[in-house]
């Protein structure tokens, strides 16, 4: 999926080294499409707003740690309504689909679509599709309406229901043609929004004036250009009741040591903002930083003497880390026994396992370690207040830009503005922890971990990376 | 308190429209002050940082809506470890105060100031001030170490108590002369962040090497620059247990009419995000936005009305709402009765009164209706785990920023990043809710109250603000 | 309401000072109702159950803390499903009423009666009357079924909604006779209970064949004879909250004072239990304690002596102690200004006004006081799960009893067995907490205070109660 | 451990039937031990109770469900206060250990014998034996006050550190009676009270005027006699969550189960209870009810049956339930690969697997199975209020029990009433749920999932088994 020339890409520059990277617009291939007044403007709630509209030349750098005299750089488009929509209140036929594992403010997203939708610009046919991409020709979809949806917010997971994969562009953009829907929200993680950029393509190519909306959802807060992904302080929230559990199960006994696998394939941050949340964490593990267990310096020698020291520990582990030492030492059970036994491919049991049979063979010191994986459970939870509230606004800028016919493209909080993004800046990479970052080194500091690290990795990833410190 | 010539200002520009507000540093008026490398370089947490220091010129914009021509306007210095630093680790001697009222995330900053000085750059000596400004002067002190901190940041409240008023500028440098200390901490809201001011201003008369941080405290969210103060996000989140009790009562009742108060003297922010969040409110009351009670357009008749429709209402008020009302109705009191009942200058009871009195007359309808005033128990909470996060960084760029010898400046986020802001700037004017804008449009869409404002209100409201919308 | 000549009791005696209270019977006034075989029979769930039934002859003892030979006293009939029913499953039409304040457990209550006669006894006619007793002859009811209470245990407060007063015995039986009610469930504290027994009579005295059957709710558990009301333990762990805030603000000031008003009009035993599980609380005020303020052994004395001991205390008051001084100070207060302020009467804010007053004329001693009322946060939260098991059992009881013809009886805990009580023991006396018992000292020497007795209060409490202590 | 013969036992017979299974009295076998006033007398707290103390002859019903010529059954002894004591306060010198798994109101506990001690009977000299019964000879003890105990009922886990097995008779009473220690109070499940039974037996064998009390702790609620073990209220709250989350997880998804493991390896209580309070549960699987998966009537079946009716499930599975089914399936495996993988044996992770390989095997169904095991997240929180104050009783009772002179007992809660029961009652048998009962009957009624029973079983099961249902 994906056209195979990449996406054509709408760079325009200014003065003092401005760049705006924008958005399509439906104009770009339909060029003589009718506008209409924003319905806002006759909304008595708006009635008192000084600016109705945000101006249309409003952007948002995304490099903000400036010098005097340094470049402007790479702007997004500012979201928020426009003065004129591309669409009449009574013809928007708007869908909502929702991809991908779940995450707190799922349900928040959908009913203010629904509601924002309905509120602000007076849209009454919404529909939401069922299970995730697939539901587009797979099953029925659902009527959605303000009253439908009033509660939802109050609610962990996806009303909608959602599923893994099931993308097949044709058939997708078929049903959108079919049903007539020309409005196409779509909330899911980078692989979902590789699927909407698809479906964008297509249905550019097939010349339909359908917008396709992305919001970006990830509760590992690893897409790129955006400062926080919705759910993320929910779930960092969420993970300190397992943090505290696994610190008093570790206090409680004689060389307790409290292990919890915390979610974070590619990146860390769950991990690092939860390990410093808590401050009862004596090492946290996460895919950005390699690490080691045996000899000098090793996970097990900094566990042996945090034992020492302390009596006890808490290890967090993001469940994307050491994925290469486990598939090292997984190559050899394979030699020995091949039995490939896919529990093991778990990094909390794997490590938990490895952490017990060097205790093991140590037989002066019996551990009682306890793992905890609280995954499931912080997925399910409601979204607590500041990320409803986050929900909304992303919810909101995803209608004013469909309504003004901007297309193809994800919203997103840059630098606290929110904004429009092209698709492929938040598909083509993913943002994770810079562990040359002080954020990092603090994380360090506080649990007083080692770094791991030879001086060619320290090496290495100063190299590698170039972001910019908090 | 402060100067009467007001604070020397230190602005530098640069091109395109470029201005730097920049803070105080000891060698404005201490010229010859040795300096020392930042021992941070030698911390082994920190090892793997790129960059150990922020730049010297690194600044942060104060508006970043912008378009491709516009002027760059007000810049603030960013906050971070220096190369060099202006005090040996050996001769720091810090002190931490605490002023005003409770607020979410107090522990975990003074946790952080002392772990942060301790585990970064080496210092052994802090202490804390008891019971706010006054403390100085009227009792001990009590040392403080990372081991006799550790655990307060689980802890609502603050360790080291707190007071309102008990500034004596004299007293407190006098203390602070007598007792070496040459780092003072203070945190607080508006009127403490002025009380540092003077501290330093009297500091820099006698001639003292003392860096005079600030670090603002507000559960209201009204300190004017920075992007939000820390442990609203936690108020906001406890609030909803308030309005979800209210609004279980109220749709239990006949005519039930939960009425919440939250805090918010001078700007109804808490009042407003918790409104947005929950979604059960029906009208929201701030100080920015008046309202009146009788009449077409009033108050009592959008009760009337919801409670026909609805059966049921909850109304959330912010403390500082309609004190003009009530100033007013207090008036007649007096003249009828002489009473002079301060019970009542409580909005929450007086609001509660006017309309059980409201609906006492209309015989026909009689009202269930119920007062909540949750604010000690918001106050009184351990903050989130968000807020927790947040009290860390502004504790260690409170450190930075003293260690590399500035003064005289408050901490504080500006667009998501970490700044030294001059006193002057968060105590000449305080943040407020713009009714303006499209945040509070989009609350009056979502609880279909109306503006309460005529025309000229209107007028007023557009002209007096140009602050620019998210 | 209530038949003049008091209700007839059936008391049936047997050996060694054996007492049944027993309750009445349909077969009472209508001598010759066929019966039938219980359905629950042929309920696959209770295929495996040993023995369907219980024994028609089982009672629970009121008294078992005995001696080897002493007399076996008073018994109350056991709940339980019965082999022969007096309902056939399609004849039975139920209403349900909840009336008075919320209580958590109330939904709960609710589910379970219309889930427990639709699957246990397969009944589908259930009607809810909404907004206490008037709702029967001024409101429409609701159908219900188990799908539209699917959730509602999950949710505070009444889907039915609830009021107090509204009871017309005679317009009530009217509307039960009119719609064919033959089953009525009501929900309620002591006066809905009295109702309950007024509609039985009246229903008795008109020949109906309708079951009365009452579920007793009070949230501060003052309900004579059983054990505890549901939602009490819900209410004393949410109290929690409200002392753990007023103890960190009392620590967090110089001179701290946190008061807690907690629900209790008549009983402190919500006071009393939240007190003795946060062990913050330094002084707890209950209706059944008398106390002073003034003088030796007084409150204040107290105050001023841990606040010079301890520097701050947290004081709890049940909403109906004091009451007596309150109405003595309130007579003063009109002689002096005839305001007859009603605010004056929550003892919360009464109490709190006489501290400051008291620490204002004594001008050496500052205080900082915070009054917090969390009544209607605690009423309106769901039930824990123990209450909630607790209601889903007690709904069953009632089930059962009404379908085996028992009427005119409340279902309640005794000694953890549930049992069915005449109304009339419920009504006529009220449970308190007996200060001559070890509970309360217990509580007294948790807290530290006083007794605030004097030695003849002391000798009059003795004399008045003689319940036996746990 | 444990005397061969088994221990003696007191039994006191009299009229009709009534029996008094007693406790031992140190005047067992040390006559002529000298008394002394019960302190209690002059603690102002208890001025005002009635009767100090309990009459020495007051005993509980075991059996309190009775028809009216039913024979008086087994009594227990009434906890309380007696008016003369066997130690006096300034020679007590008690000591108190934790064993085996954490549970929710253990520092309580601690807590209360502590303060009990010191306030109630002004004991000073405690201390608390480290990290379980090897804590007798292996480490140090600390020493313990009112003051270092004060606030750790408010966390988890037990500060004393607890362990398994370390069980050493003759070290433990040799380092009693090296100690000069007289009072041992320990905690622990019916492996704990074992050994305490056996400390006991040694104590009197060698004629040691040391009164050793249990508290029974398990939080799975299966030990005999009692009511109800501490902190399973606080598991099964705490529970709620897990199922919350694994309910929100199989409705997000398609064909969606959600798998929670709960603690009980040989009794499905806490399973039982969670699944009663929260009714999102479809199937609930216990030790005591065995189950089987292929076939007709078969767990396969029923999630088929399931899920193609309602799209999702959630399965609540105890422990220890199905071990025969592993432990068959168990043995084909190693059969087939040798490889033993002790991770299976885990019946969560083993039947979520079995339900994967079913479906993978059915190729027309994908499903999404989550697993939760909330185990240690449960067992490390605080208790809720209701077990802190039951925790409060418990250690009152046991301090009450050994000053009195009586040994060789656990506390327990019977019918309400806090009692002295003879170690051997809690250790020769189990509590377990009952299957013939109306409570499991109750729960199949509330998840509509079959019996898993051949008539075989059902009739094996009321055999078995003739407990009275509540």
């Amino acid at each position: 999926m994906g056209s195979e020339k990449g996406p054509d890409r709408k760079i325009a520059e200014g003065p003092a080294g401005y760049v705006l990277e924008d958005v399509p617009h439906l104009t770009d291939y339909i060029p003589d499409l009718p506008t209409f007044p924003n319905p806002l403007q006759n909304n008595p709630a708006y009635s008192v707003v000084k600016q109705y509209f945000v101006n249309e030349d409003d952007t948002v750098p995304q490099k903000i740690v400036v010098q005097k005299d340094s470049p402007r750089g790479t702007h997004f488009r500012r979201a928020g309504p426009r003065q004129r929509v591309y669409f009449e209140s009574d013809d928007v036929h708007a869908c909502i689909v929702t991809c991908g594992g779940l995450c707190p403010g799922l349900n928040t997203v959908i009913r203010e679509i629904v509601c924002g939708l309905s509120h602000m610009y007076g849209v009454n046919k919404i529909i939401g599709v069922q299970a995730g991409y697939k539901g587009f020709y797979a099953r029925n979809t659902v009527t959605m309406t303000p009253k439908s949806v009033n509660d939802i917010h109050k609610r962990g997971g996806t009303i909608l229901g959602t599923s893994r994969g099931g993308h097949d562009t044709i058939k997708i953009v078929d049903s959108i043609e079919d049903r007539g829907i020309n409005q196409v929200y779509i909330i899911g993680g980078d692989g979902t929004q590789k699927g909407a950029s698809a479906i964008f393509e297509e249905v550019r190519r097939r010349g339909l004036p359908v917008a396709v909306v992305g919001i970006p959802k990830t509760i590992d807060n690893d897409i790129a250009v955006i400062d926080k992904s919705f759910g993320f302080d929910t779930a960092v929230e969420e993970a300190q009741r397992a943090i505290n559990a696994a610190h008093v199960e570790a206090q409680s006994a004689e060389n307790g040591i409290g292990v919890v696998k915390l979610m974070g394939r590619h990146s860390g941050f769950i991990a690092m903002y939860a390990t410093l949340a808590s401050r009862d964490v004596d090492c946290c593990l996460i895919p950005e930083s390699p690490f080691y267990l045996e000899g000098r310096g090793g996970l097990f020698e900094y566990i042996d003497k945090r034992l020492k020291e302390n009596g006890h520990m808490v290890i967090v582990v993001a469940e994307g880390a050491g994925q290469d030492l486990i598939a090292e030492s997984e190559k050899e059970n394979e030699k020995e026994d091949a039995s490939g036994n896919k529990l093991l491919m778990d990094v909390g049991l794997w490590l938990s396992q490895k952490i017990k049979d060097h205790f093991a063979r140590k037989q002066n010191m019996a551990i009682n370690l306890k793992y905890i994986d609280p995954t499931y459970m912080i997925r399910a939870i409601p979204s607590i207040a500041s990320d409803n509230v986050y929900c909304t606004l992303l919810a909101h800028s995803a209608i004013h830009g469909a309504m003004a016919g901007y297309t193809g493209f994800t919203v997103g909080l840059v630098n606290g503005r929110h904004t429009y993004i092209p698709f492929y800046r938040v598909t083509e990479s993913r943002n994770k922890v810079v562990i040359t970052d002080r954020m990092w080194a603090r994380l360090l500091s506080s649990t007083n971990q080692p770094s791991f690290l030879s001086p060619k990795d320290i090496e290495e990833a100063k190299k590698a990376n170039s972001m910019v410190s908090l």
